[in-house]
């Protein structure tokens, strides 16, 4: 038996959007979903009863980041991540493959694994598929992510299809590696960058190997959009129907209903708590950033139409201030607002599935929003 | 009738320690009472809820802060400073005299007011005891202060004298000037340095122009601790009974005891929520620097007696992590559990009071948490 299951509820007529719900250890988590990230055990700004209040079921955190500070074993004795941080419901731990492989000519592969230096003290560390499951099992987190290599865009197909070998390699080596089987799920992760006989060559090969979910990794680094879709739309057609599946590192309001629709059921991404903190936030009309001067005076919400903490108590003009002089609420302020309306987003996009009525909302939806997001 | 009322529920029969309720606009304060600070319309990392979860019931910000940016008259359109920053309780807010001569040979003195430049981009300004009243009324805060002139410490007897004879011309003025009567009440400042004839004399004229209540400004400046509370103790002797006594930017644990047993009833300090942005924290047993290494595995919260959401839910393990990984959370944390400490401490000190026994607290505490504070 696997550590979580996934319990495909409706699958919408017109698109690929699937309706869900995944049974954790940690609670049950509806997809399709927004996972905050947490990268170095907390989502920058927030408490957990903050992320509660705005819906979240499931955060993100970074195996890397953790590995290096403060320790695995130090969050083991704690009793655990889900303890250290004090959060009781569903986590998910990438496996700092992403991480270590943009730390560029730091880092020398070999098929054993990574050597790469810290970027905190320039110490010199070996990660293997084996210790990356060992970290990941000493956090506890709920889901867990295979070490994977992460092919840049753009790359050479030999490039690209040496590195899916690897990354099929690694999958299988950290599976036997993974001691936790009953409480952590282990997901294999699809590379094979922009190149469609890779990705559906890596996609058959780790489903074969039968993990409890599916993530699609090396997409949303660089390539066009319209060739991440087309490569998203081409992948999902030979992922199983009965995992989750996991987009890695998207979460801009177009990329989650594009992703959604080609079949996709979690998504996370820095991009929200970000640009929160830098005085830019989502809102029904598209992003505004409200640093700018034109809303000293303005003392409407952030976003007319929103229902968060943030937009029910304080105005433009009074969350501008706190920017200009440097305040912490405002940082506080904007990342409860945007982490709110992508989770909000969501819980629209899975009532629309259920209605039967997903493309319209994306139609009204971008009608209002514009639609020329990056992450 | 002024804006707020003052009634003396006890009087403590071995110290000059006064039980009491200030009624204000914005509802009722027991005291003695400590005022967390929120220099710029927002106490550092915190939303009004969490103040009120820790049980504060007035605030102070800043004017001099507030008329340089964002504006008194911004404010004052976002329908005054309660609204603009969400805070529904009492605020009181400063005249703005102890940070315009901070800044030293920035400044010039006349009689008529104040010429100085802004610490935010060198803007050349001029303050009168009339536009700082007009700036408080602008900004509408339940108790605001008379534009005095804090004299340093050293200082020769002849200049603050001069000192003090300003600053009663300008409490005077200002009570003129004053257009709000019914919803704001200004306090009057005693100064006159450690020169207790000087001390003296404010006193009793400001008494004689009636105000609904005093404030000891001055105090805390650089003077040995015994100077400080000999000064106040000869201070509060000439202070009406039936006014709430302030002293001003004191609020350190044993500074608030101490003060209490003089006489006070309401202090203000940024002392907490500052040193907590640096990872110290008041505990039962004395300061905790919670940065330090020494805490790396230790699963304590920062104080075993202390009832915060701080201490109920995380260790010292943890907040050291966020503190070491500039986690905002870090402060958020460190902050509730000061602000609380400085709370509840003088929640003692009124049930102490309440029950005869505050001389037997007073020891009690420092035997346990030690005596040498700075604030």
């Amino acid at each position: 038996m696997f550590a979580i299951k996934y319990e495909l509820i409706k699958k919408d007529l017109k698109t690929k959007a699937r309706l869900g719900v995944i049974h954790t250890p940690h609670g049950d988590i509806e997809t399709p979903v927004f996972m905050p990230v947490g990268t170095q055990a907390t989502v920058k700004t927030m408490t957990p009863e903050e992320l509660k209040d705005i819906g979240a079921k499931i955060i993100l955190s970074n195996t890397y980041h953790l590995y290096l500070r403060p320790g695995h074993n130090l969050i083991k004795k704690a009793g655990g991540l889900h303890k250290f941080m004090n959060w009781d419901r569903a986590i998910l731990t990438d496996s700092g493959g992403f991480q270590v492989f943009s730390l560029g000519p730091l880092r020398k592969i070999t098929e054993e694994g990574v050597e790469f230096r810290s970027h905190l003290d320039g110490s010199k560390h070996f990660l293997t598929p084996e210790k990356v499951i060992e970290i990941e099992n000493a956090l506890g987190a709920d889901i867990i992510m295979s070490f994977d290599e992460c092919a840049p865009y753009p790359a050479e197909y030999d490039y690209v299809k040496k590195s899916m070998e690897l990354t099929l390699q690694w999958a299988k080596r950290g599976k036997i590696a993974h001691k936790n089987i009953e409480k952590q799920a282990l997901f294999g992760i699809i590379q094979g960058g922009t190149y469609k006989d890779l990705r559906k060559e890596c996609t058959l090969r780790l489903v074969d190997m039968d993990f409890p979910g599916y993530s699609i990794g090396g997409l949303s680094v660089g390539e066009p959009k319209d060739i991440m879709y087309d490569i998203l739309d081409y992948t999902t057609e030979y992922m199983p129907e009965d995992k989750p599946r996991y987009l890695m590192g998207v979460g801009s309001p177009d990329d989650l209903i594009e992703g959604v629709i080609r079949g996709v059921d979690m998504f996370d991404c820095v991009l929200p708590t970000r640009i929160a903190r830098n005085g830019t936030v989502f809102t029904s009309k598209g992003k505004l950033v409200v640093r700018n001067a034109a809303y000293a005076e303005d003392f409407l919400p952030l976003d007319e139409e929103c229902s968060c903490y943030t937009c029910k108590n304080y105005s433009r003009a009074y969350i501008r201030h706190l920017f200009k002089s440097n305040e912490i609420l405002a940082a506080r302020l904007a990342t409860i607002h945007n982490l709110h309306f992508l989770i909000k987003l969501m819980e629209d996009v899975r009532q629309a599935i259920k209605e039967d009525r997903l493309l319209e909302f994306k139609s009204k939806f971008f009608k209002k929003y514009g639609y020329k997001e990056e992450c």
